[in-house]
């Protein structure tokens, strides 16, 4: 069979390495004769995946002792209730920044709980841009924000300067480039874009933020009780997390910087292809394009389809767009080779030509 | 390397035809080319399994249009909040019997949303026994009940006769025997144990109950949410319900009379030996004995550590208590082959012999 080359949004590539790695624990996991999904998750072998992965995650973003990293369930849907439940005491108001589905979903849900100040939003030009001229009320119990929009395809590059504690959601592109991940008070991401698969999610916590968390949490819902057991309340899930530590070491080794040079790399590619060619063209603000999820059209819509149809001939796969927006998107997780991307460019060049 | 004996108490011992599979699928799933973990999961490959897994469920369990069948995350840890968050109305009552471990933190939680009434526990005996004399007041908002106590070895053979909306926490029995499954209006069960690996959790609601379900969730948490959603709210722990697919197909291959049958001869054949050898004695009443987890001490403690040795040097693994409760613990979930309960019971025989 010929390779495939693997757009998909998410659930997404992974490296070869992490999925062999689970292959093989799925035989005989750590030497044990059982199969890595048969197992205790309070046996020692898996304890050292746990304790190693939340290590590659401190080690790779450069945090030190004063920051908790946690394995949860629910994806980063049940962190939009979490949050609040835990951080938006009563009286407090959180600032939100809507620059998507995702943001707004967040905002949804915070609004269950307590007051909501939206600061700035770009629903009027369909989540085209990052908004970027607002401020942050200095009393806001926290700010959250979308580092990048996967169904859209923009990406926040700055971060705004504040004391008020930021939170940030990278599910979609954590570990894509260096970031200073200590100006954050919390990190969330699921896993199955840049991470691993889908079944666990990656909550990096400030220890000083979590001190002032709300006591009364339902305790599967209390970021303090899941940091208290190290990710061990209940049984965690135990495949997803395996998998996650073998792609953070697969990260580790290839370095942030390294990354992102990779990234920036496949991203310049596509969108100067999407730029130079007439039949297609990019959907959001130039200085906002994300490198993680390239959102295009083409100019005549009746030709979405047969080129859709056409990339598939070729083992091009994932690139129909979001059910919400149409349109095309291509994603270029840490995991896809450039290779991909130019078999990309390859397709777009010679439909071109074709309709010549 | 010899077979290992997995006596786990979850995540547990999986057929081998569904480990096979999973591995399988991590190398090619369904012809896409693509690993299992890497593929979206509103493709129409992974559809196809989500909505095989929960047909086998209604099938094997033999319930009609009026059942709906979900997969969550967060284990049924999450479903101790989601329960009376869905179903407590203000003003109600929740009628609980406490059983042990799982159910006292399913009564904690329903505590933090509303009134709760304890009509019956064990705690009293270190949770050896299930409570059977009490009554369900008529006008409790439902009842709730752990079918098998995977910590003390306990399990319920009989349920209570009642119009209250019954409930039941199933981890850790599900699919071991067959049981009238439409007495209850809601049935829920981590999959780590007889059903799948850790990662996801098992929802049936009658369609009736969930209607009187409250409105004002938070949207992960709302069944409603994620019934209208088909398991697809967000994106589901894809490879957990993969392999509880194939872990119900050979369930439904066997089916549930036949599983009955074999796991009470391994029951049976673990038990009859406790009693007969003088060096173990089992810790819970008889007539409540689990057919899932056999709980059992060495009647001369200082045996246990050696004896614990002995079992581990000839691959019989899983045997230590659960760290709250200590002696011996051998659970024996559907596929565990009775070639496993026969080389336990050798290793006790052996070691009576040697001590003699």
């Amino acid at each position: 069979m010929n390779k495939v080359h693997n757009f998909s949004a998410g659930p997404a590539i992974l490296p070869q390495s992490a999925i062999d790695a689970s292959i093989q624990a799925l035989q005989n996991f750590g030497g044990t004769g059982l199969s890595l999904i048969e197992v205790s998750h309070r046996g020692k072998e898996f304890e050292a995946v746990v304790a190693e992965a939340c290590n590659l995650v401190k080690e790779i973003l450069n945090l030190g002792a004063d920051y908790e990293v946690i394995f949860l369930q629910g994806g980063a849907s049940l962190q939009f209730d979490m949050i609040p439940m835990n951080f938006l005491a009563p009286g407090k108001t959180a600032a939100y920044v809507n620059t998507g589905v995702w943001a707004s979903r967040a905002i949804k849900e915070a609004k269950m709980f307590g007051d909501v100040n939206v600061l700035a939003s770009s629903e009027d030009n369909n989540f085209s841009y990052i908004p970027k001229d607002y401020s942050i009320p200095a009393d806001a119990a926290y700010y959250h924000c979308t580092s990048n929009n996967t169904i859209y395809g923009t990406e926040m590059f700055a971060f705004p300067e504040t004391n008020v504690p930021m939170i940030c959601d990278m599910s979609s592109d954590i570990f894509s480039r260096p970031f200073d991940a200590s100006k954050f008070d919390m990190i969330y991401a699921g896993a199955q874009k840049n991470m691993g698969p889908a079944g666990t999610t990656l909550v990096i916590l400030k220890k000083s933020f979590l001190e002032k968390a709300n006591a009364k949490v339902p305790t599967m819902l209390n970021y303090k009780i899941h940091v208290e057991n190290g990710s061990m309340y209940n049984t965690p899930s135990v495949f997803a997390i395996f998998v996650c530590m073998h792609t953070l070491r697969w990260i580790k080794e290839i370095g942030l910087e390294a990354m992102g040079v990779r990234n920036k790399a496949k991203a310049d590619l596509l969108y100067a292809e999407i730029d130079r060619n007439s039949m297609f063209k990019g959907t959001v603000a130039t200085e906002d394009r994300s490198r993680m999820n390239v959102n295009f059209v083409l100019t005549d819509k009746s030709h979405e389809e047969p080129f859709l149809k056409f990339c598939s001939e070729r083992n091009l796969s994932g690139l129909k767009g979001h059910r919400s927006v149409g349109g095309l998107r291509a994603s270029l997780y840490n995991a896809l080779e450039i290779e991909s991307v130019q078999a990309l460019v390859d397709a777009m060049q010679t439909y071109e030509k074709l309709q010549a």
